[in-house]
């Protein structure tokens, strides 16, 4: 149980731990921090917070549980203003979709990474943004990935995980700096290709036949570029690294593709499409793809 | 009214034509073929079709309108085999994703483009093939774009437009050329995204862990990656230098967005994103994309 929980950052992420929580009689009172009023405000009328302050210093001064949403940009800016007001026992944890990005930000603001801070990301979310989206179920059945550090208090990461657990979700650990490959494969690279997809199409000359004549296949697969501009700007710049090398590897294999089908290869497209299909029907069933235990190239 | 319908391709699109019709009230007997005996019998068994033959000369024999549903690779061996067995009025219409390839192998396969020959494409689908995916709602709403030749007979493309109007579809006209350009931007890139992404990722080493923590965004992202790999070769094929440019193209985007992500380029990267989401959020509210008609480039 949580006795006094302090949200820096009311918004999809933040609003849905809440209404959560508070759903599962997992919490006592909740504090809302951000910084525009009008969202804590709404936030206040829904019934998502108790109490609402712009400053995250007041917000974690008497809080149990700190949990920290706000694009990674703001990380350690949040970090500088809370560090020594928070109670000896406080537990701070996290939202955001990059992991190395936010130890190196508490660090930098904590003068080391403190022992009660258990990093964490929730594999969740929807296109849309703000506390007016959140919705209780947004966790359920979902992962959450926490990446504690060596020295992370254990005690610190079972009230995490327990506070997840009382989301409807499921927790799993994992090492910082794999975390972030493996979120670069599977979410960052495919936003990029959304985003620019649709700013490719958008600057074509005759874009609006071309709106107008897409598919419903286009519909969903575009979806993610619907995303906050603000939050994938800085989960770019956060996991630069990976990302950038990612990304450049599928456009390498996108120039080879455009070879292959110039030269009219059939077999080799066929042989891309069939694995491809193979491995996204097994991922669907839930069953990892047949064959592939055996790829020959890491994940970078 | 159609008296007599042949369908060569009983699969998702040509059965759900056949059943969109028959619950339209719109044609009298309906006459399957393929090359799957049990795919044919299971259309017979569904009630999609009234007969069912493997020679497509054959099915054709007293037709007053012939639908051609097969792969597009599959299109100029069907042309040859009706060449010479068609009722002088017959029409024939077909459902390619490319028209350019339809009308050159109708043109080698019976000397010249036949007048009655209407080429079209019902924009369409799902991931599912075969007729026990096809249902009767499939055209509903959704554009089918015929691309008649000068030469083409106006009582054969108004025969083939009252057909689609009968399965509920919005019926256009569009050049063969710019048909097959605006459609590899639309469809056929989209495509070769999803299945490059599932392919790459199948192929990283730690492949069970990248799809175990993949997000709903994933699936939604990658669901055209489970499409007809043999559909999608004969596309690529039949479409090979708009697609292979627009290809090109975007891979040339992904390597420049990767080294603006290495570069932690803030402002580009934001402009990137806002243009995108703005695009498509104009895009689902079917609205043209505002500040987009000044786009500098060409569709190719």
């Amino acid at each position: 149980m949580i006795e006094r929980l302090a949200i820096i950052g009311v918004g999809l992420i933040g609003g849905s731990l809440a209404r959560a929580l508070r759903g599962a009689g997992a919490v006592g009172e909740i504090i809302g921090c951000g910084r525009s009023v009008e969202n804590l405000e709404l936030a206040f009328d829904l019934g998502v917070i108790d109490g609402c302050t712009r400053d995250p210093a007041v917000a974690v001064e008497e809080a149990d549980m700190v949990f920290i949403a706000v694009p990674l940009g703001a990380m350690r800016g949040v970090f500088e203003r809370i560090q020594g007001k928070l109670r000896d026992d406080a537990v701070i944890t996290d939202g955001g979709s990059v992991k190395g990005s936010v130890v190196a930000d508490a660090a930098a603001a904590f003068g080391a990474v403190p022992k009660r801070l258990v990093p964490g990301h929730p594999i969740a979310g929807t296109e849309h943004s703000g506390v007016a989206a959140s919705f209780p179920e947004l966790y359920h059945n979902r992962r959450v990935i926490l990446t504690p550090l060596p020295q992370t208090e254990a005690d610190a990461v079972e009230k995490v995980r327990t506070m997840w657990q009382a989301t409807g979700a499921q927790v799993t650990e994992m090492d910082v700096a794999h975390h972030d490959e493996v979120l670069a494969a599977t979410s960052h690279l495919p936003h990029m290709l959304a985003f620019g997809l649709v700013d490719l199409l958008a600057r074509q000359q005759d874009n609006d036949e071309i709106f107008r004549y897409a598919a419903g296949g286009f519909r969903d697969f575009t979806r993610i570029a619907s995303s906050s501009p603000i939050m994938w700007r800085d989960i770019c710049i956060a996991n630069a690294r990976a990302l950038s090398a990612m990304l450049a590897r599928f456009g390498d294999e996108m120039t080879d593709l455009a070879e292959t089908i110039r030269r009219r290869d059939a077999d080799h497209l066929l042989d891309i499409f069939t694995r491809a299909k193979t491995a996204r029907d097994a991922y669907v069933d839930g069953v990892v793809p047949p064959g592939a235990a055996g790829g020959s190239e890491e994940s970078s």
